[in-house]
This record gives C-alpha cells, sequence and structure tokens, in this order.
C-alpha cells in the first residue's frame, strides 16, 4: 500500500523514482587519554586543513556553476573553522584535558549547536546545521571514515536524508538526482534555497521520511504540492506522470516567451526584471529572458572577506553587470548592511532588535567613506549601461536628500578629474519603511522612481519578524493593510509621473500579480526562475480589467478574503 | 566664575542650593587564597542574606512611598541575588580556586556587568547597573565598609554623584534632596524616572559634573533645560530664583485646575487621563485631577514573582481601581508581555526581534488560559466601576475577533453561574501597529474605541527600535507620516461614531497637543503629572482653531518643519 507524506514545499516539480537514502555515517566517538597533546594538535589541524581544501574545492565548483551568492555558505563554513572561538577552544581542550582531538571537536563543537538549535528563530538554527556540517566534515577525516556524500551516484534517484547540509546540496548532481525529501529545514533553509536553484523538485521538513522510507524502494515527489508518496500505486504513477507531462509541457510552452516583452491582452506592456545577488546571476537572468535587473544587491562584494571591497573592485562589479546587459536597465541598491548581516571587519555592537536597527543607509550616512567609496564605483561604472541607484531602508526625506546630495558631490569630484560619468543616471529609493509609503507623495517630487521591498514593508506594517516562526502566520503579503500601503504609493508616484517598481518576493507571486497589474505597479523584479511564469501569466490578463477590482480588494478586511477573492476572479490561477 | 555644564533634562523644576558630592565607598578588593572554602561560602551566604534584609526593607518603603512599580527594580535586584547563575557561580569559584568571597564576587559579576555594558542598548546597560549596585551592597557587607546612602543627609543640598543606583535614589529625602546631577544616564534611566515621580529637579549625563564639582560649593539646577551652573553669580543666582519662583506661581495655577474639566476656549471638551501601572499610582492620578484612567498596564501584577497571578489576586486589583476612580472611565489593557518584557515562570524562547516578535495578545491567544483567567478576573470586577477593556498589539481583524469572542464566551460562563458582569463594558483595541492604523475604518465598525499606543506606532512606522541609541533619531513623534496615521485612525472612528484615545508619550507632549487637539483626538492619557500642565494648556486654545492647522501639517514633509510651524503658530508655547 502507498503512504503519503505531507512536508514543505521546498522546489516545484514532480519527480518519480527510486530512492536512495542518504544515510549520515555512523561517527562514533570514544573520549581517550592522550600521551602527546602537541602530536594531537598537530593531528587535529591536520584534519581541519583537509577540510578547508575540501570547502574550498566545493566553494569554487558551486561558484562557477550556481553563482557566488550560493557559495558564500561554503566561505561561512571556512570562516567557522577559522574561527579562533571554536579552534583555539578545541585546542585547548586537547591540551588541558589530555584528551583526544576527536572528543575535544565533539563537545566543543556540540555546545554550539546546542547554543544556536535552542533559539526560536529559523536563520539561527541554520547556524546550527552549518557548524554541525563542517564538524562532521573533520571528524570524518580524524576517524578516517569516508564522508558520505551524494556526489558519487550513477544512477537516478530519490536523494532521501534527515538534513541536506548545504555541502550535500552543492554536490548534487542533476544528471541522477531528481528529487529529494528531507526530515527537517524549512522552505528558507540552504537546502531548499539551492533545490530551487537547481530546479530540483523538492519536499523538506516531512519530520519522519527517513524511517518511514526504510523498506521503501519507490516514490513520488510533489514538489508543487509538499507531498511524498512512497511505494505509489500504480494509479498513482500514472497519475503524477500526466501531472508532470504536463507540467514539463508548461515550461516548453513559457520557454517560448524567453525573447518576447510582457504585454497584457489589452496590449499594455510591464516590466519582468530579475533580482540578483552577483554577476554570476546574470546566466540565469538572461536564460530566463528577464527585461533588467530590478535589484542587484551588492552586499555579496561586502561578504565573507576580511576587509572592505576596494573601489576598483566594485567598479568591475558594478561595469561587467551594466555591460552584459546591454542597455537594458539595471536597479542597484547600495550597501544593506548591519542589522542581521554582519560583517567581520566592521565593528557594529550588538543590537536588541536588530531589524528596526542601524542598517543600510542609516549606516552608510554614519560611515561615509564606505558609502562614497560605493557611489564612486557606481557613478565611474554608469558610462557602460542603464544605471539606476537605489537608496536601501529610507524613512525621511532628509536622508534621501543627504544621501542624494552626496551622490552629486562625488559625481562632481569625478568629472573634475576628468572622468566620464552618465548624465541619465536615475535615483531612487526602497519603499520598505511604513513611513515612507506614508510620504510617497513627498517623496514623489524629488526621487526618479520608487522600489517596493515587500519583504521588509510587510515585517513593519504588521510588526512581525517573518524569520519568526512564532508570528510568521503574521506575515502577510496579501492583507489589506499592505495593500492599502502599495497602493498609495503607486498612485502618488504616478501623479507626479514617476515609475514604481517592486523588488520582493511578493513581486513574483501568482496570487498578488494580478492585483500589483490592476493597481497599475510598472515595474515586476523577481528572482529569475519566476520570470516565464509570471509573463505568460500576465500574458493572459487583461490590464483594465484587473484594474476594476482594485477598489473592492481594497476595501477587504482579511488576507484570506483577497486570496479568495483572487482565485475565484482570476480564473487563469486553477490551470 | 561660574561654570555651565549641559547634561539631559531628567526631572523639570529648578534648585539652588549647596553641593553635597555622594562618592562611592572605595571597595578595594584583595584576592587571597582561604584555607576553608566551606567556611568563606558561608560568610558569603551571610553577605549576601544581610543585603537581601536591605533590599527587602527598601522594597517595601518604595512601595508605600511611590508605588509598587518604582518597587519593582528592588524586587529585581532580590532576584539578581538569588539567580543560581550568578550566585553558584561565585560560590563555585571560591570552591575551586580557593579564593576569598571578595574576589570570586567581583570577578564574577564584572563579567556579566561587562557583557550588559557592551550592549547598544540602554535598557540592557541598565541591567548592568542594576547588578553594580547589588554587588557594591553585598561587598560591603562583606569588606565590612559602611555603604554610602544619601539616607543620612540632614540639610539641603544638591547631591551630585558618577551614577545614582535605583537604591540611592529610592532613598532621596525630598525634605533635604533640592536636586541631584549625574555624570551618566540618560531620559530613561530609573533615576531620571525616579526623580520625575519625586518631583526632584534633576539633570543626569552630564559626564564631568563629579570632576568639576569638587572644588564648587554652590550649584544652580535647571531640570526644565537640562542645565547645570557651578559655583553662580550673584546675577545668576537672582535670575534662577525669579525663574523658580514663576515655575512655583506656574505650579501653584495648575493646582487650581485640579477639580475642573478640560475645556478649550470654544468651549469643547477633551477628557484627560492617566497612565498607571498599579492601583498604588491612583494616589497620584487622584491628585493631579485626572478624568479616568486611559490606560492599566496589567504587568506589575505578572512580575516579579514565580507563577501566574490568581483570577482573585487580579479581581482585587481589578476592584479596586474601579472602586477608586467612582464611576470615572477605567481603560485596563489586557497582558502585554513578551518581547522584552520576560516571565521566569513563562518559558518564552529567545528571539532575534522581539519587538517583531510573540507578544501581548499574541502570546494570550496561544495561551487561553492565562488568557481567560485575566479576562475572568475583569469581568467580575466590572460592576465596581466603568471598565473598558483594551486589547493590545493588534494587528488583524481576525486577532480581534477572536479575543473579542473569547471574551464573550467567558461573559456567558459567569453569567450562566449567577455571577454579575456590568452590560455597560466597552470593548477596544491599541493602535500601535501600522497594519491597524492602516485598517482602522474596518475596525471601526467592530470596536467601541481605539486608544493609539505612539510609542510602538513610532518605532514600528520608522523602523527604528527607540531604546537603540543609534537610531533613536528616528523616533520622531512630529513626523508627518506618523500624524497621517493618527489622523486616519481619528477620523475613520469618527466617521463610525467612536472615540480615540492616545496612551502613548506623545499624548502629554505640549508640542503635540495642540496637533491632536486640532484633528479631534478625544482623550489624552499621560502620565499624571503631565495632567495639570497639559490642562492649562488646552484651556488657552481653540479647537476649531487648531483643526484649521490640521492639513497644513499633514503635508509637511518633516518632523522639524512641523515642529518649528506649531512654535511658531501657538504662541503660548513660549510662555
Amino acid at each position: 500500500m502507498s503512504q503519503k507524506i505531507v512536508g514543505v514545499k521546498a522546489s516545484a516539480g514532480i519527480a518519480i523514482g527510486k530512492v536512495f537514502l542518504l544515510a549520515n555515517p555512523k561517527l562514533a566517538i570514544t573520549t581517550m587519554s592522550i600521551e602527546d597533546p602537541q602530536a594531537e594538535v598537530q593531528r587535529f589541524h591536520d584534519a581541519l586543513a583537509k577540510a578547508k581544501a575540501d570547502l574550498e574545492g566545493i566553494a569554487s565548483h558551486v561558484e562557477k556553476e550556481m553563482g557566488a551568492d550560493k557559495a558564500d555558505i561554503f566561505k561561512a563554513h571556512l570562516l567557522v573553522l577559522e574561527d579562533p572561538e571554536l579552534v583555539d577552544t578545541i585546542q585547548g581542550k586537547i591540551v588541558s584535558d589530555r584528551v583526544n582531538a576527536e572528543s575535544a571537536l565533539d563537545e566543543v563543537s556540540q555546545g554550539f549547536i546546542q547554543l544556536f538549535e535552542q533559539m526560536d528563530n529559523e536563520y539561527m538554527r541554520e547556524r546550527a546545521a552549518d557548524i554541525r556540517d563542517v564538524t562532521k566534515r573533520v571528524l570524518s577525516y580524524l576517524l578516517g571514515v569516508e564522508f558520505a556524500t551524494p556526489a558519487h551516484l550513477t544512477e537516478e534517484v530519490i536523494v532521501v536524508a534527515e538534513d541536506l547540509t548545504p555541502s550535500d546540496t552543492a554536490q548534487l548532481d542533476r544528471r541522477y538526482v531528481k528529487g529529494f525529501v528531507t526530515d527537517i529545514g524549512g522552505r528558507t533553509s540552504h537546502s531548499a534555497i539551492m533545490a530551487r536553484s537547481l530546479e530540483i523538485p523538492a519536499v523538506v521538513g516531512t519530520r519522519e521520511i527517513t524511517r518511514l522510507t526504510a523498506a521503501s524502494s519507490t516514490a513520488i515527489v510533489d514538489g508543487h504540492e509538499g507531498i511524498v508518496i512512497l511505494d505509489p500505486t500504480d494509479e498513482e504513477i500514472a497519475f503524477y506522470q500526466r501531472k508532470q507531462k504536463e507540467y514539463d509541457e508548461e515550461k516548453t510552452e513559457l520557454l517560448k516567451l524567453v525573447h518576447q516583452k510582457t504585454v497584457t491582452t489589452d496590449q499594455q506592456h510591464v516590466e519582468l526584471a530579475a533580482n540578483i545577488g552577483s554577476p554570476q546571476d546574470l546566466a540565469g537572468v538572461l536564460a530566463n529572458g528577464a527585461e533588467g535587473v530590478g535589484l542587484f544587491r551588492t552586499e555579496f562584494l561586502y561578504m565573507g572577506r576580511e576587509n572592505f571591497p576596494t573601489e576598483e573592485e566594485q567598479y568591475l562589479a558594478y561595469q561587467q553587470v551594466l555591460a552584459q546587459m546591454e542597455g537594458k536597465p539595471v536597479v542597484i541598491r547600495t550597501l544593506d548592511i548591519g542589522g542581521d548581516k554582519q560583517l567581520s571587519y566592521l565593528d557594529m555592537p550588538e543590537e536588541l532588535n536588530p531589524f528596526l536597527g542601524f542598517r543600510a543607509i542609516r549606516l552608510c550616512l554614519d560611515n561615509q567613506e564606505l558609502f562614497r567609496t560605493q557611489l564612486r564605483a557606481l557613478l565611474r561604472a554608469s558610462v557602460s549601461g542603464n544605471l539606476k541607484i537605489m537608496f536601501p531602508m529610507i524613512a525621511t526625506l532628509e536622508e534621501f536628500r543627504e544621501a542624494k546630495s552626496i551622490l552629486e558631490e562625488e559625481k562632481r569630484g569625478l568629472l573634475e578629474k576628468g572622468i566620464a560619468v552618465s548624465e541619465q543616471i536615475e535615483v531612487g529609493i526602497m519603499i520598505e519603511i511604513p513611513a515612507a509609503a506614508m510620504m510617497a507623495d513627498q517623496f514623489a517630487n524629488e526621487v526618479d522612481f520608487f522600489s517596493i521591498g515587500t519583504n521588509d514593508l510587510i515585517q513593519y506594517t504588521m510588526a512581525a519578524d517573518r524569520m519568526n516562526e512564532r508570528v510568521a502566520y503574521l506575515y502577510q503579503p496579501y492583507h489589506p493593510a499592505v495593500l492599502r500601503l502599495i497602493h498609495l504609493v503607486i498612485k502618488a508616484a504616478h501623479e507626479k509621473g514617476k515609475w514604481v517598481g517592486m523588488c520582493g518576493e511578493m513581486a513574483g507571486d501568482p496570487i498578488a500579480i494580478p492585483i500589483l497589474l490592476g493597481m497599475g505597479l510598472d515595474e515586476f523584479s523577481m528572482s529569475a526562475v519566476s520570470i516565464l511564469p509570471a509573463r505568460g501569466q500576465l500574458g493572459r490578463m487583461s490590464k483594465e480589467e484587473a484594474a476594476k477590482h482594485t477598489t473592492t480588494i481594497l476595501s477587504m478586511s482579511s488576507s484570506q478574503q483577497v486570496e479568495e477573492f483572487v482565485r475565484r476572479t482570476f480564473h487563469q490561477l486553477d490551470n
């Protein structure tokens, strides 16, 4: 008899295949007294060095295959291995307790893991997974046990594991791994993010798949619905094969739209752009037919290193993206660091509420050298394409005016030195703080464009940290309060002849798209893989028709009511 | 020659007098090996017991003189002395390192102090002050040194100190201490809060007053302006004596308003109510002529104890307040715990952003027994006065509906048992989340009233934690974005015939009052000491005139512009 398990949708698509249980190697640790602590410390450092070499290899492989931002996690792992708090503590333990390296490593790292795991915050719990992953790698070298990896597969399978560590996921070979299922993890865990980027169907957080799967030979993974079926019946296999075929056909259909513009049935053009995290992401952007880059996050230039990037390094990255986009618009956001995104080389005091803290433009206006360096790099790169500069976390007009005047100053400085700067650079702001949305009419007098950052805007509007599982139910993109703010912003901008984009996750959401189209949003910026489905959806809709529903939607009282209305009214969603 | 020092305004009023330098006793600590660790542990526990007895005495004195919420700090100190993390660590250190108790106490507590002090958050740094205060007390018993205290004064002075610990401040005798000045501390430090409650003029955070004051004999403290003048000239003394006289006359003038209603020059009545933290605060409320209680925070019932308060305990507290207010309106807010307000007996996981976390109504709807117990106590007390129940941190209509239906259920349950419940209870919500403000028109169909909680509303609207010094400049009550939200709420409520109060600090702010009056705010709830000045101010203003400026103010672009406009337009502010 077949068995159905429901988990978290991690990556869309359907896979049917043989089950491959990726068991953790048994790393049994015995605590032993040692005679020669120095030799033991040396043995520990040898294992560290091998683990580092592994990780460097994986990082450069991933950077090449999946882009720099996906490789960040391995650079973070390398930093864990170089963290004196961990390494020195282990070394100290070997010497003072005269115990073997395995035991010292296990005890110290378990302490850190427990600390992070107790936190009621998905992001911090993921840090525990990082340490576990790294520790396992070093332990396997110390014990001489082969480190289990899905890299050695030679046939098509569905990988089942308690958890896929970031390094496991990075080594998944798309030729053989048709899907994967895990016991733990959520939609924002690294394995889920990587699965989407690799386009491997995946379901995570099933709690018990490894236990249930022991006696199973085949499985179906439905990443659309978050469902796994173990030992499916022939009928189920047939049903999912049809579904898989439909999905593949849809994908083929969508691929035809790659070189087309995004036009509604009433001939209205909207721009579909992509969010990117590094120049490496451009391949996916172009392959998916983006009409521009709506958000280029520049943090990657600053992360996983030991000092600030030089103006030249930054210039090269910006220049590369602008040139490759060949005149299509590229919105580059200035540094959004601080809060939960820390730099090891910038002293940032701990904050009680980092999301309400000293970050992004607040930090840049206070660290002007840092800010000016980035602005000079942007200005110099501007002649290579169609650059738009965007400031994040703007709350007040004063902040925008100050940032803009610094930009003007740097521009004058470059021109005086005879360095070319484009005269066409648009300067805009993220609308991600309720105050900015409320003041959109005033901002619209002074900015060239807005880009609505829904991830943060929703958090602040609902006063709910979306990373915090206990209040995540309040992170409601369709809540009328959020929609009213968005509507306010679009109306205010259009009255002053300015354009409005959106670069939060909401821009690519099939439920949100008809609402936003109706409100008149000009640019939708999303992850590259969402562009073709969005183009398909928009191509089946009339902007005029969509606009007729705006007033009705804004007068609703709950997110649920809005969602039901959209599903009922825009039939194509049910296809 | 006189010398002028500028600090932080901590408590209004003017004092002129002899300087009394309250120096910290020198508690020199020598680390010594000890022979008998058990005896040393005993010595440590004896000192602990004496310190506890001290603190219990101070707590009960303060509770009687200043109210239960002011005594909380000493209950918190008692908890520090009972904290196993501190006490067991010190005890362990005495035994394992065989050192004297002074050294172990000093080393362990310094570790905790440093940990808290490094945090970029005023609230957490105040915790360091608590530990320092408690440690000093225990150390002085261990060393047999007399603990310095301002309790022994016998003549009128101005107390100058590096810092006043909470216990110092609690022991200030108003007969002799005419004012105080400190090197450190901010407007929300305990010493500042207590100074306001004792109505002692105070300036804190001068950085160097103890150093400068060494050779001085007299000083002027101007708590209105945050200025201290050392060794004033005769002219300065004369000037400040006049100012002091004016201030006293103003106070006398205001006292005449105690039994009057609050009426504007165009005969419009607004309600001036008080915020209270416990039934002990009622004396001040009545002495200052409040027309009601606009916010009764119920957290005091849950804090500083080891288990939940029973229904009966709560009933008695609510009943007492309702009865003493003799039919005047009393708005009682249901439990607002969670986030940064923790209960030792309720397991609340650590959160990365507690202000955006699982707190208040979110926690109550999830812990229904806790919530239902409080609601039953409120319902039973309702027959003793004019009760209005208010739910905090409401973001969505669903939350309000669920909370209200639980209340209705409990009401039916009581009525079925034959227990009397008032039929006149109004049920309202705090407007402190931007989503609720944006949806005020919809909420107005279902609630009986709104109370705008500006402290949180401003934080979320500006995305700035006001406790975080680095972004505190963004905590702008007069920012047009905040004012627009407030205006939206008042308009929406009035359209549905509902009343709107405000219980944040803004309600008592002389700059905000003309704006709020003009917008039509019905009830202003503030700390008791602000009521008479507010009544005086409102009595000199015309509501119709104030309303004429609303549109102008809402079209301004910055907080500064609003403040300047109000100062210019409402002349009485310059008196």
